[in-house]
């Protein structure tokens, strides 16, 4: 209660199975008295490529861009376009942020890796030296619920697509251990498309129940070892 | 000789280092008598977006949308959007597919992601069971060639960042193994930003040296033991 929630959405579709998974997370956080913001991505059309008009007014060097380089002098003079800073107060008012969407090409669907490629810029999220444990977004959590199209079976240690885990060291580890903030135990649902209508049921339940005791959740043991064994 | 080649290229800067690697591959591949295509994404602005504007007419199912369905449905009635059926010309000619970009957070740049999002839909890249080593995309060769922003020992198995060959694994095997795309050795510039100019020559000479045996490469054996050993 009181606790202040960001979910990051990722789908075009509020009748999807991501829709309904968002829906709930909204329902159930609210109802435990959390605040919480959504940012719908597609809704918003959130623009996922790293450019020049993420820079208001004169660039730092204006003879060769780098990016990094520009956001972060950006960054230090309060010279980040809107969408970007306000997208970065929802992130430092979180406790926790949830990122919703589909597993597209074992990784994020391009429109959520423009938002950690934007948002997260050095001096907000991470500085010189400041990564990992040390990153400046610490004492929030994260946690990444998504869907697969493949099966439980195809992202384990024997299937063809490996143990899911491998995608989740990118984005897990990466990105937000990177700049300090704390990774719950993702939720997957694997292959809502493909399963009976009973066990999507069960899925969005088990997202329910899962939701209602998360605070008392401890963060996963961020390592090579969780990943990789 | 003779071969085609399509270089997927993901920099804001003609003058950064990404495009001083683009400019060496084109003058060396088409030196070789190479045919050479360049997708400069940024250049074009490419759309990193899978919305609704990506078919052309009617949908399969209006009542929710599902991207991946109505590709697929569009791929196989010829109505896909203009720029996705010119990327997939493009990527049917080449024998060899080179992916040019800054890694952004242990992956590619949301706008290189979002090609690989939009261009690779089933009918063209992968189909029902047409997966993997069965994949619609066979007899053709890729190659990641990228920068970062971490030293060579941050990206070590002992390193804070784990082994390079973790992140590989997304862009390798879920998609272009996915797909049936042989893959060669990863071309890794570490840290350019924080060398010596006499080191950033020696990575440009090294990237025209390897280029000019590239054809006589075998692919990686891309298995989970490539990666994770």
């Amino acid at each position: 209660p009181g606790k202040k929630v960001l979910i990051v959405y990722a789908h075009q579709e509020p009748k999807s199975f991501n829709g309904s998974l968002l829906k709930i997370a909204v329902e159930e956080l609210t109802k435990q008295g959390c605040s919480v913001m959504v940012s719908d991505l597609y809704a918003m059309q959130f623009e996922p490529r790293a450019t020049r008009n993420d820079i208001v007014g004169h660039l730092h060097n204006s003879e060769a861009f780098n990016y990094a380089v520009e956001t972060w002098e950006a960054y230090k003079r309060g010279g980040l376009s809107k969408d970007l800073v306000e997208e970065q107060k929802k992130v430092q008012e979180a406790d926790l942020l949830i990122f919703q969407f589909p597993l597209f090409w074992f990784s994020m669907p391009a429109i959520l890796k423009g938002w950690m490629d934007r948002v997260l810029v050095q001096g907000f999220a991470y500085d010189l030296s400041k990564v990992y444990d040390g990153g400046l977004l610490q004492d929030k959590l994260s946690l990444f619920s998504f869907t697969t199209g493949g099966s439980q079976e195809m992202y384990s240690n024997e299937g063809i697509s490996g143990d899911i885990r491998y995608v989740l060291w990118p984005m897990q580890h990466g990105i937000m251990h990177f700049c300090g903030v704390k990774v719950l135990e993702p939720h997957i649902c694997y292959a809502p498309e493909h399963v009976s209508e009973e066990n999507r049921k069960e899925m969005l339940a088990a997202w329910t129940q899962r939701l209602k005791t998360l605070w008392k959740e401890e963060p996963i043991d961020c390592s090579p070892e969780w990943y990789f064994k």
